[in-house]
């Protein structure tokens, strides 16, 4: 695999190098880079095209009546950020900083089913989905040489989607992404300080203060965070305290797959099914820089932002310090669209 | 005005509410913002159109041969992001912060020209340029109110520019705006550990390994750094050391016009007048957080990213950690399209 990661020295940022991805032609560049190209027919995710994707990691066939063969797949991308090889290989470049693409990329198929709206899955469906990044996410982070695992879901071409399929995907990171870094740099500043998480803390004010709910259940809370970067951006955060996505208990998947489900419902209804990045905020994957506060300063929660405006209102916002919509107004819209 | 700006307890990133932007319906919303809406013979940058615009902050009519009555325009922003108006007043609320949109947003229309590429411009009229972000920030930065004053250009509608009509602009922001703190956090620890600027060792190896040099002139060097976030990324540096945009001596001016011409010049041929974003980035605004280091530990330089990845891979860089194409390839396409 060619390609390697590097470190801005001012910014801190790892940046991977991914060369394989430019084959595009640069004077047509202006287009998508089209990762998977769909034509009717040909969706490499539909059964019947099993032998078109990576060797499978795992499957379920949790509804043997209605699928034949499975109900979820995972397997490796194809086009994979980052390769499980061997040593990343941290070296040095006269100041700066590099290392090898070392790293796990999965694709989690998250149904037979082509198309559709996500609500339209039964919770047993989604509780199911929400098993496979359980499972996947804890047996990557058994891989100490790991940092950080991201469990995330592109859907809809604005939101760098590639295929009308519902699917997700995990990338084990060999490094903290500069996505998290100010976050567990902060919020474990907040713990030192006060002794308490600050999504303990949030949950506390936003559940007294009601306006920036959408919705609430007897373990997780769906709410517009009150600084949200994007419209119509909403958490789900679980009240139990826990670091890692894969520290959920079995008996909670019902109710967060309930959430979840009535939450992307909603956004349908009230925005017109629009493109969305889903992100699952992980703890870090070992406590180098952390060793104060182990498995405390952390909550793991799930941000989803809809891609509502173009993108080149986004762009304006010069890296996210702009947002139109006031969470209380988001986060009302949304709750009359139950 | 409406609106308020509030930092993310997680984060700490402040986001500008900006409900005056929302004026868009909903479910038609997958179109781009349409800022200033451009028909044929309407554009608001125009000469004949001045009237259009807020009061002139100043002008400049360096070539009366040539033009009538200016040959560039500085005005406040129709719909700013911020305002003049009076204390930013820092607030709690519970356990968040906030603050009124205090600021200032200006719009500097460089040329009376309508459309064209940026290169076909004089060296003479793009000194111009500089010199008024210069004696803007300068103004800009007298205001005790202001931490960071960022000057930017959003070229072409993927790139968040609302009219084809050269302009660029300034913003003076009451915080330090996330995309700097972490630049300036890490700049700064570099400068306590090593008594040097990150920066001026970053253009010394730059010089000495040449592999990533777009071009040099006696006072600046372009070059397609180690670890940029875009394809072609290209940073201007000054070789002196420079706090601010606002120190560079007038004798400088012509270097660095020469040289921004003609990496423009060169990102053209080489790329097909892509949109772009570019963006100045200047030392804070005071010292409150960095008073051990006072105008050492920065450096102003300018970073162009051309757009010519659709914006879904972008997004699948999910915060920019995803870079197809490497510095040093990027930088020897470039050089040959001199």
């Amino acid at each position: 695999m060619q390609g390697t990661i590097r470190r801005d020295p001012v910014s801190h940022r790892w940046i991977i190098f991914t060369p394989e991805k430019a084959q595009v032609i640069i004077r047509d560049s202006a287009e998508a880079e089209p990762l998977l190209p769909e034509t009717p027919g040909s969706c490499p995710f539909c059964p019947g095209s099993e032998h078109a994707t990576e060797k499978e990691i795992m499957r379920y066939n949790s509804f043997p009546h209605l699928n034949k063969g499975w109900s979820l797949r995972v397997f490796p991308a194809r086009n994979p950020l980052l390769r499980i090889e061997e040593d990343p290989k941290p070296g040095g470049h006269g100041m700066y900083d590099t290392m090898q693409r070392l790293g796990a990329h999965e694709v989690v198929v998250e149904t037979p089913r082509h198309g559709g709206s996500f609500d339209e899955m039964a919770s047993e469906e989604i509780r199911d989905i929400l098993r496979a990044w359980r499972d996947r996410s804890a047996d990557l982070q058994g891989d100490r040489r790991f940092k950080y695992i991201m469990i995330f879901k592109n859907r809809g071409k604005e939101a760098g989607g590639t295929v009308n399929h519902h699917y997700s995907e995990l990338v084990a990171f060999p490094f903290l992404p500069s996505f998290v870094e100010a976050r567990f740099h902060h919020a474990a500043e907040y713990f030192s300080f006060r002794r308490r998480c600050v999504f303990c803390d949030i949950l506390a004010q936003e559940l007294e203060e009601k306006s920036r709910i959408v919705e609430e259940n007897e373990e997780f809370v769906a709410f517009c965070p009150y600084a949200g970067r994007f419209p119509f951006e909403v958490w789900i955060v679980p009240k139990r305290h826990m670091l890692y996505f894969s520290e959920t208990p079995h008996e909670l998947l019902p109710s967060l797959s309930r959430i979840y489900r009535s939450v992307m419902s909603r956004i349908r209804i009230a925005l017109g099914a629009p493109a969305y990045n889903l992100m699952v905020y992980n703890g870090p994957s070992n406590y180098d820089d952390f060793t104060k506060n182990p498995l405390q300063f952390f909550h793991w929660h799930i941000e989803i932002a809809p891609r509502i405006f173009g993108m080149s209102a986004i762009a304006l916002g010069g890296g996210g310090y702009l947002n139109p919509t006031l969470p209380e107004e988001a986060a009302a819209f949304l709750r009359k669209a139950g």
